[in-house]
């Protein structure tokens, strides 16, 4: 069984739509190809109550990884850590460590822009961390992300601006969750069917599934009204790679038979993004 | 204060990062667009309990409109309206009025399609709703929307499938959150900032929010390492859509006014999406 995870995706800006999540998307993505299963996501906004509440439901429901997005930087609706303080019931402190690398990262800017480096409230802010938590450093950015363990889960808090969440998790994230997974591949293959509608077709996934009780199968239509295309997306999850991908070939074969039978047609497609 | 409106997003390709959750976008904007807040949105697999857990805790959040999108289709893995049941401690049960709907459907598919219509357990599944649920009409694929009161929330269930989700807010959603949030104006414009780093510019933003107490404005950091580019995001909502535009305005000049003043270059751009 894949160790579950657990995202909380934190911003106004996703709230009122001006923000596509794409944050959620990668992470999720990271995960199950690094063979953790994500649970659930959770998307609240920059308010030191939801997002405690948020966290403190995640941490009840047992994750082994808890990854928050957004809510790092130095103005006063970036809340994130403060939320997560209040949810695991501790104090921010200044953490050395983090304070060392916002400053350098400012005195590198002030000598590139010929000006004093000063370490004003707002800068000193992103290196206030849950105790007991850890900076991990941002290659990118300012704001460092913070890594803390709270009984069995890893809490792990990453900016929501997507390059430096995406250069901080492959820095300092990715290996941790690939220990955990240990040796596991999720494989996963895409086909198009057209000429039948879904509903003709459950049946005969319903018959693939229970004859490959480790592959999973999911439709998603994607016609218009009066033209039928459904998507299919095959997928499983091994420790050996090649299990996994003839595990999925056989159920493959086996419902493009029944589905041709039926006089639907199929062409294999790439796996989306 | 806006009504609170929560979103619940079903469906495994969410949580594997297959799909790029873009109906929660859709739905977060039309709701603020039409004066409601958007509290929090959540995502879950293609799970009863996942889903139940998820609609009672925000049932238990007192939202005044609860939507869900996803796990209303054919397959053996859409469960969000049995999800939904048990989360209620209600029964699913045959709605006359849906399964109308759904027969007319493949009606009209066998028709054009010259065979036999057949009302097969998949197809009569999607007329299984909560008891005391009504059918919405679905304008572009077979399964209904569902809509239900429970105490003082409305329970919205839309398909997964965006262009369905779309038709069917539109056709018979909106008008019911536009009813409740009355005539409420959300009104926004974005700037960019270019030559200041945010840091730097938080001191300012807490200066005009708080000569401006109904504006509120967020930071967003687009840039890379040494090219700081900041986009500014104002919004506010009134009754008055004059008196709405006015006060952002003149939240924007002064902040615009002040970051000038520290060598910040300012220009308009558009609202993303």
């Amino acid at each position: 069984m894949a160790q579950p995870i657990e995202i909380i995706c934190v911003g106004n800006e996703l709230l009122i739509g001006k923000t596509l999540n794409t944050n959620a998307q990668w992470l999720a993505k990271r995960a199950k190809t690094l063979g953790l299963n994500t649970r659930r996501i959770t998307i609240v906004g920059d308010n030191v109550d939801e997002i405690s509440s948020a966290v403190r439901e995640a941490i009840q429901r047992n994750p082994r990884f808890l990854i928050t997005t957004g809510g790092l930087g130095p103005t006063f609706d970036d809340k994130t850590l403060e939320g997560i303080a209040k949810a695991l019931e501790c104090k921010l402190e200044i953490n050395e460590e983090a304070l060392k690398m916002v400053k350098e990262k400012y005195r590198k800017y002030a000598e590139e822009h010929k000006m004093k480096s000063e370490l004003t409230p707002p800068r000193v802010k992103m290196a206030k961390l849950p105790e007991g938590a850890k900076p991990l450093f941002n290659p990118i950015g300012t704001a460092p992300g913070v890594i803390m363990e709270h009984e069995d889960a890893t809490i792990v808090a990453l900016p929501g601006v997507p390059s430096e969440m995406k250069a901080i998790f492959d820095e300092s994230v990715a290996s941790l969750l690939k220990h955990v997974a240990g040796d596991v591949t999720f494989f996963e293959t895409n086909i198009e069917v057209t000429g039948v509608i879904e509903s003709e077709i459950v049946p005969l996934i319903d018959q693939v599934m229970h004859n490959n009780p480790y592959v999973y199968i999911k439709s998603h239509p994607k016609g218009a009204e009066r033209i039928s295309r459904i998507e299919l997306h095959f997928s499983t999850t091994d420790k050996n790679s090649g299990v996994a991908r003839k595990r999925v070939s056989k159920a493959f074969v086996q419902l493009s038979e029944l589905i041709q039978k039926k006089g639907g047609k199929i062409r294999p497609i790439k796996t989306e993004n």
